[in-house]
Formats: structure tokens, C-alpha cells, sequence
């Protein structure tokens, strides 16, 4: 196999996302474009490269010369494309989270176990140029064993309100994304979690049930620690940094700016404020995520972002509801 | 009066620092150190100027023409001095902790309400440059309501075993500084603490019933947080950096460096490390709170560095000691 | 016209560069690519939606169908292109340097001006995120009227023997676009130009009558001032910098780094070395300059990077060799 | 000898500095200083312990005691106290320029060789901590050959009128330090200068003969290149940069800012504008240079600063200004 073959299920956002990157990789081939609506494709330049464009997934499930499937639909759908994806011998390509149920991803992962086919979940954040550097620094051991690992992430502005109810709270919807970069970052099991959280941002939140501003702390197996701190809003910009502090040294990721100038004036020095949020400020990582992917199957490698990487993040997820919830410290190894 | 008439009681390097920042000072004249062994003080040059060198503090402290006392002897001491010089009418100010013992500084604290002197705690790092301006950005409201608050405490090497032993532990001996800090830039009263600790840099540490390593969260009256991450052990040199997180932005302080050379080669672009410890870091600091003592002696003015901080100080180190060892959240109310 | 239909002249590095961009615009059409040989374009995926790959330029330069062309072929075809594009009413995007002639460079201009249709020259470095925003603060007038604006370029090492004996000297092929940058950012006409230069990185050069490093002054019709540092080898990386400074203030570009990470150890504090060449640091130009080239035929609008600017850069160029040579101050009423 | 004993002649502003930092130092016995008016220092607390306050210089150069003098007094008196203090075997810190009289410098230069006393000049950023770094970095090989060497030096306001006037014009006032620190840096001998200068700021040089804005580029001996861009106006604060590329590297100096604040809005991300003047920038030099001129007498070294430094300053000075007023590339043979 000198390229992958690949179907896509889901032409929303993500999915077109992923079509155009595709596209421009030497590494893969796009036969085949799957939506429960099409039209909305037809006047894309870029697609009319692709063989088939179909409103049935079947016809990219059932494809034997499609080697892989981006299953990039609805999350209430991943279950069932997943399960019939694996059993026809295709590598998968899932964006998160996996499910909204942990049992049923537990189930899905003993299928992947037995079917033995590559499986990667969208954590684009791993592949991200900065990220990814801090963790090879880490792994590499140029700051020598993590002490401490601390996380800040702030969205920009919060969502509107009909968002804040479907989203399942701050801890499964926002801070999953850090649950697994500091798991990523320390290579440790988590062996427990305590969360202070408050609203403050606005009143949506605790209207919903949920919060908006929240500091995580981690003690992982070997009894380093880990921080994160979640905002729903920094008027600023997507505040998204991280640092790695070992017994020999620190590594550090500062945000990315638009651009590098810098202005003075007797009123003062001014910059960029950071790039305003994930679509601009991870884009290169969407593209690294597929490059990435292409090669664990070409070259039979393991995936980075793998199935259980996905269920550890839920997991965690979890746990730090129930320490927000019960104002307790909260061992991991309840929930398994 | 245009120049306040001093005494030092404590010729240690704390007090000499001292008498010579005060000496360069135009706000005050320097008439009378004393210390329990003065030969040492003999050869010093800039000390000629001083008309009163003693062994008996009570020189300073019965002489009518003093009108403040620097107490910079050994805390065993403080409280005898403090009561004796506010007796005395004689502003005072004293180095931290004012004691080892939270019930005799509440005692003593009502002897300095009676007598109505000024009372300075010697927390200079809030007469820091860089920190001072961002406090005064916090207040100024240009970040609006903080919602979050963090400072990373890192000391450049762990002290000896021997230091360790007489210490107190991490909390009182190291993070009262930050408690300091963080109480300063919030403006608001602790609800409660939570504490996750370690030992991971040495063994000297748990061998003592201490640790080297700690990520300390609290929740303020109106409910925005705040964290500090303490280790006693940064290679790198001296870390010590705030960030005020707020609703209508943000304000950083970065470490300082000695110089702002950067080199760059085909192998690396290198910056300098941090200064190496606090004498370094605060050395302004040092000049900042002497100067304003005199302002609020002069003028009149309320001191910024009260007894009552020191006392809130030493009780949220004694709350983080109960959190680490009884592995729960401490209600500050438990405390008063 | 909703989208401009184009065709490419001349399919090598920078031919399919801009073909890929113009197939993810939303601004083109892009029908036909020509090139001397269009055999190594067969296997490329994203170029099976082009309808015409052809080896006869005029299937594109007669087509009526097509808007305009983008002359990416080798300079001496240049002039030739350019005029039959013109006189069949093709708007132009053309690559740098319009000519090596600047007689016959001057003659083409007229053309252009008689048939009336949108020529822009490939200066993409105008249309760099963060020049154009330095560009753009000069000329809302945030820093004042400008008194010195300097630009180092330096190149990450140094060509081949090979290139450098058909380069046409450092001033042609590298400071070119230093004069337009400059040019751009003054809005100013140059009065004078003086250069010091060297051969100091290796013996090729000079070898070549011609050198590797230099420090071009220039004077503006204002008296304003500019300054150019050039070196053919800078071992650190691309080293791509920008400064205007003015009575009101200053504004500042500094070099792009492939990532922002830094990392702190007992030894020192490393940060990226800058993005390695023109390919890396100046991808998005590449992309926005094209997307300005359709804005300007869709809504009629003048090209940022205009057939004079082309010109004038030209005449700089020549005017910096002479200077040199003849190791003097060069007016520019002198090559007129 | 363990201390340096010292007179001061002079007690301006820079003398009451030296002073002040004399008697902070462990090296310096400060028994005299001498003024034309003394009255004015009667009620300096720290001079308190200065022995002898006379009006009378000799009191000092008289003085068998006293090992160095340091000549604080006004330019047009340096030249008569630096002779009779060489002949009194007297070592010499002395303030910039020399003199005013480059033949007369010529020949104090032979009293001082004869006589074998230490002199330094007063070039107090050879001792800024940053520029220092930089150049021992440099002489350390550390970024190879230098090959280009760049200073940006601009003041944070034009002076008045009357002190334009007097001041014997940019190049000699202004420019004289940069022209110390670039060939502090190079290690080279100038082989000829060129001038592009503009009367930008205000109305003041012009009227007066003099510029307020320009380009300064040098030829060093082994044909590497230096560049100096002056301003007598920087909006947003003193301006002092330097930056020297070789052929393994390059390293930079920055501004130094008064704190590492930065605010981050949704306007915009600010921090501090460059400390403000000579006084706040160059604190540490002044302490610096004493320290190490008192370490050349004790420890019979070399000094940084030597008269043959002072002397090649002036002349590049001179150099300038012919380059300026005869638009023309001045060789330095010419003046010698």
C-alpha cells in the first residue's frame, strides 16, 4: 500500500476540515464522501476530485478498497459506524469524545482489541508543533523527571446558553482537551483528582448546573502533581499554555500570536493579543493528526492518540464532576 | 518632623541591609544600632556616620529622640521588643514571622491597637517593583474582578538538612510569602484551603516530616480562586511569577533576568536564567519598604504591610499544614 | 464575474505552489496549467480537477475564457509573455524580476498602461501577515511621520558557486526585495543610496565580483533615512526583521519561530532558532498575495504590488551596484 | 595597599554619585572632595564621614595619602588637573570627553605614558552589565568572526536649545559613546566612516548647525562593517540596543524596562516602555566602573576605559562630522 484509501463519514465543519487536508497529503487517497445531506457539497471546488459522493455510509463501510474511515458524524452515531467500520477490516479515524456513555466505550474498545485494526481519536492538540515539542522534551528527558505539570485553559468567550445544556458541563465538554494533554505530558497514571470550581463568568452556567471557572489539581502514580485551570472566558484571547517543571529543568509553551509586532509609543509597548481560537490556533495540528494517522497504517506503527487515551480522558472527565459535586478528593480507582 | 530618627535592634545580614539602605535614605537619620555582639560592626565604613553602637537595646528603646525601631533580632525576640517599643510610642518595624506562636502574636497585636504606633511587617516583596504594579493594576480595575490567581514559588536549591529541621516546614517557612502575596493582589478573605504535597526532590525532606513539593489552591470570600506551586528545588534558578486572571483580562510579572543578552547559534537561541535568589530578585524591595515606612510615619498614612497580615499569614500556613496532613479541605473559619 | 478563470504559465516550484492556492480559493477557477514539460505533472492528485494541462503557452494566453495568467516561467520569457497577455486582455500576475533589462522593463510598462488590465508583481512579502500589519500601523499614522526605517535580511546560508556566478550580484537577487520592502514601508521616493560591503562569508563571492555581506543607506525625499543589513549566511536561521521608527513611536517586526517553546535548565535558557527560509517564513504571503490579486479584478480595485514597484526596486538594485563599485553616494536622478 | 584612597574634584551631579557610591564600596577610602562651592553639600548625611570638604583642589592632588583622584570637575578643567595629577603620581578616573581639544588630548596622552599612572575614562556602559555580557561573548569567540555590528542609540527627549548650543553637536555629544562601544566591541581599528544625517526632531539643530536624527556606518581593518543610528527623540523611552552578527552567530542586547508587567485586554497586551534615561539605564555601569578601576590600581591590571579609548572616540566624532558636512566617506588615515 503506497496510499491510504479513505472514506469520510460526516461533511460537517470537521469533516470538510479533514477533506481538504486529504486532499493535499500525498499520502492518501479520498474515494469517498458520506452525509446525510449532500447538496451542500456539490459547489465545492475541491471535492470535485472525489469518486463518490453519497448520502448512504454503507457505501463507504462496505467498500473493500477502502482501507480506513473518518468517522466524523455526530457523536451519537460513533458506536455503530465504529463497531461496522472494525468489522470490515478498516482503520479508524474517530473525532471525541468516542461516546457520551463510558460503558458503551468500554464494549467498543474490546472490539478493536479483537478486529486488530488501527484506531486514533481526534486529540489534535498531541500533534499540535508546540505541544508536541514540550512533550519530546519531557520524554527526552532534558528537564529530567515532571514534578509538577500545570495547564492553562480559557476559551475565549463563553457560548451561548443552548450550547452550555447539550454540552454535558465544563469538566467532559472543555477541560477533556487538558485531561489529555497532562496524561500525555506525564506518562503517569492519575491516581487522584480534587477540583475548586465557581461561576463567575456569567449566570448561565450555574442556571445550568455547571460552572465556568474551575482549578484541577492531579497526584499521579509516582506522586508528582498536575494543575490545570479552566476559564469559559478570556477577553483576551484563547489562552492555552503549559508547563512541564522536572528535578532538572522546566519546559514552557507560551500562546501564539497573529503576528510578532510590537508597537511603542509614549503610551506604551503593545503585541498581539493571542491568535483568538482553536481553529486558528490548532489548525497545523489538524493537518499533523492525518499526516500522522496515514503513517501508523503505512508503515504499521502504533497510533498516538489511541482508543484507551480517549476512554482515560472520560474517565477523568468523570471523576472531577463528582469532586466539584462532593467537595472531595476523588480516587481514579473508584471508577474502574 | 522631616526625618524620622531610627534605631536597628539586630545587626544580623538582615539589619545591616537594612542600616545601609537607611543611611542612603533622605527620609531618615540613622542614631543607634544595636546587637547582642558588636565587634563585627567596627571596621564597617558606612557605619561611622551612626553616633549610637550598643550591646543594650534598650538604649534604643528608652531614647526619647527615637522615633521608630527596626526589629530585625532573632523571633524569639520580636514579641518582647514589639511590646516594649510600642510601649514606648516608638513605630516599629519588624521582621516576619512576628512569632512562632499564633496565639501570643493575636495578644500582641492588641498592644499595638492600644497604643496606636505604626506597625510594618518586613513582607518587602510587596514593595517589589514588578509585583507592586501589578497589584496596583488589579486594583485599578484594568482587569476587572480576578477570577483566578496564581504564583509559582520555586527556591533555586533545597536548604540544608540541618535548615530543614529548625524550619517549621514548607508552609511557614517558605509559602508564607505567597500567602502574603496572593491575600495582597485578591483584596478578598480565604474560605478555605486545599493542598496536594509531595517530597520529590530529596529524601530530607519526608525524613522530617516535611515536603519539597506542593500545589496549594484556595477559594476567596466571593469565590474566585487562587493557586501557588511551591518546590524547593529550581534549577534554574530563583522562579517566582504571578498572574491575575480576571474578567476583563489579565496582568503577568515574568521572572528577572541579570541581563537581556541573547545569543544565537546554529545549535540554540540562549537567554539568561532567572536571578539566582531572593537577595538578588528583591533587592529593591528591601529599599521600597524602608522608604515607605518613613512615608507613612511622615505623612501619616496607614503602612501597607500591616500587623494584621502577618498574623492572616501565619494562619493560612497553619490551615495548609492541617490540609496536607489531613488530607482534606480546610475551612479558614476552623482557625478563628 | 463571481470568480476569476485563470491559467499558469510555467509549472515549477512556484508554478505549483500557486496552482495549489488558487485550488483552495474561493476567488478562482483555475483551467489550465502550460509548461515546456507537463510530464511530472501527471501523478499529482490535487491537479486532476485542472481541465487544460498543456505544453503550448498560447492555449492559455488565446483562450477567452481565461482572466488572467500567472507568469511563473523563467525570467527572459518574461517580457514576451507579459505583452501578449496584455494586448489579449489578460490582467497579469507576474513573478520577480520582471526583466533583467531595465530598458526593456521600462518599455512594457507601456503596454500595460495602454491596454489598461491589473498587473501585480510577486513581491509576497507585502503581503506578510506581519510586514503588511507594520505596513499598515505606519500608515494609520500610530507611530507618526517616520525618521529611520531599517530591515535586516540575512539568509540562512550562503548558495552554490553556481547560482552566485548567475545570480546577477547580491543587490538583484536578495536586497531586491529589501528596496521594495523599504519602498513600502516609506511611501516615500529614495533621493540617494550609499553602500559599505564585503565579502567576508567565503571566497566565492568575491570571486564572482561579488560580496556577501552589506549595509545599504538610504535617503528619502523627506530627509528621512532608511537602512538595509544584509548577509548571505546567517548559521542561526532566516533572519527576517523590520523597524520603523518615527516621531510618535516606533513598530517593530521581529523573526517567526517555528514554535513557542522555551526551555529552562541549570545551563542555560533555550528558545527556536527562526524559521529556516523563505518557504517556511513567508508561506502565507504566498497565499494572501493571490487572494489580493483576486480581490483586485473582482471589485476593480488597484494591485498592492504594482508594475512601477517592480521597476523601482530594479532601479535601486543598479543604483546600489554602482555605489559600491565606485564607492560612492549614488543619486537616483542619476539612472532617470 | 588594601584600599584605594581617593579625592574627588568636583561635586556636581556625577560626582556626588561617584561619591556616594565610593563610600558604598569596600575598596575606596574616600577622605576628600573638593568643589568650587561647598555649601551645598553641608547637609548630605553620607558624606558625614568624608574627612576633608575643601574648595581648594590642591588640597587634594596635594595630598600624599591620596592614591586616585577622580576629575568630576567641568570639561575645560581636565587637562590642567589630569597633568598635575599625573606628575603627582596620582592614578586618574577622569569624566568624558577628555577635553574639548584633540591636540591637547594628544599630548596629556604622553604625560600619562611617562608618568605610569592608571587612567580611565569615564565610558561607564563598557561596565553595563548587558553590554559587557554581549561583549565577552564576542571576545569569547562564542558567535565567531564578527562581521556586522549594530548600535541603536536614541535619547528620550531633545535637549533645549541652550544645551544644543553648547554642546559641540551630535556627533561629539551624543554619538561619542556609541562610537566607544563599537569599537569596544569590534576590537578593531575604523578604517573610514560615512554619515547620512537629517534635521527631523525639531527646528532647533537645524538653526544651530547641527543634526537630530542619523545613519553612522563604519569600515573596521579586517573590512567587517558596523552600523550606529542615532535620534535625539524616542517617544516611548531611551533607546539602546546593540546587536553583533558574526559568521557562528549573533548576539543582542534589548532595552531594559523598569518591570516585566504585562497586561493582557481585549484591546490589547501591553507592557513597560524602556527605563527612561541615562540615569535609570545605566545605574549599575557607574557602580561597575569605580569597582574596577579600583581593582586596576589594587591588583595593578589593565584598565577597561583607557585615554587612548577616549582619544579614538573624538576622533571618530570628528570624523563624523566631516563625513556630514562634506557628504563624503572619511577615511581615518586622514586625521592622524
Amino acid at each position: 500500500m503506497s496510499k491510504v484509501v479513505v472514506g469520510i463519514i460526516g461533511a460537517g465543519r470537521i469533516g470538510k476540515l479533514h477533506a481538504k487536508n486529504i486532499l493535499l497529503s500525498e499520502h492518501y487517497q479520498l474515494k469517498a464522501i458520506s452525509d446525510v445531506d449532500t447538496n451542500h457539497l456539490s459547489d465545492i471546488d475541491y471535492l470535485k476530485a472525489v469518486p463518490i459522493i453519497t448520502e448512504n455510509a454503507d457505501d463507504i463501510l462496505n467498500d473493500p478498497e477502502i482501507d480506513a474511515v473518518f468517522i466524523c458524524s455526530s457523536t451519537d452515531t460513533h458506536i455503530d459506524f465504529i463497531t461496522k467500520a472494525a468489522r470490515n477490516h478498516k482503520h479508524i479515524f474517530c473525532e471525541k469524545p468516542i461516546s457520551f456513555d463510558i460503558e458503551k466505550t468500554k464494549e467498543t474498545l474490546q472490539v478493536i482489541k479483537q478486529t486488530g485494526v488501527k484506531f486514533q481519536v481526534g486529540f489534535n492538540r498531541r500533534f499540535d508543533t508546540h505541544f508536541k515539542k514540550a512533550h519530546d522534551v519531557v520524554r527526552n528527558g532534558d528537564i529530567g523527571t515532571p514534578h509538577v505539570i500545570k495547564i492553562t485553559s480559557r476559551d475565549p468567550e463563553a457560548p451561548p446558553e443552548e450550547y452550555i445544556k447539550r454540552s454535558g458541563g465544563l469538566f467532559i465538554d472543555m477541560a477533556i482537551h487538558d485531561f489529555d494533554m497532562i496524561c500525555y505530558l506525564s506518562g503517569q497514571d492519575v491516581k487522584n483528582i480534587t477540583v475548586k470550581a465557581s461561576s463567575l463568568v456569567n449566570d448561565c452556567f450555574s442556571r445550568n448546573d455547571d460552572v465556568d471557572t474551575a482549578i484541577i489539581t492531579l497526584t499521579f502514580a509516582d506522586d508528582s502533581l498536575g494543575v490545570i485551570d479552566n476559564s469559559r472566558q478570556a477577553v483576551y484571547g484563547y489562552d492555552q499554555r503549559i508547563e512541564v517543571f522536572g528535578n532538572n529543568g522546566m519546559v514552557q509553551v507560551e500562546n501564539q500570536k497573529p503576528t510578532n509586532v510590537k508597537v511603542s509609543t509614549n503610551a506604551s509597548v503593545t503585541e498581539d493579543k493571542p491568535m483568538y481560537f482553536f481553529l486558528e490556533r490548532y489548525n497545523k495540528g489538524y493537518i499533523a493528526e492525518i499526516h500522522d494517522f496515514a503513517q501508523s497504517i503505512l508503515e504499521d506503527k502504533p497510533v498516538v492518540a489511541k482508543f484507551e487515551d480517549g476512554l482515560q480522558a472520560e474517565l477523568l472527565a468523570k471523576a472531577a464532576k463528582i469532586s466539584w459535586k462532593e467537595n472531595r478528593t476523588v480516587e481514579l480507582s473508584e471508577l474502574q
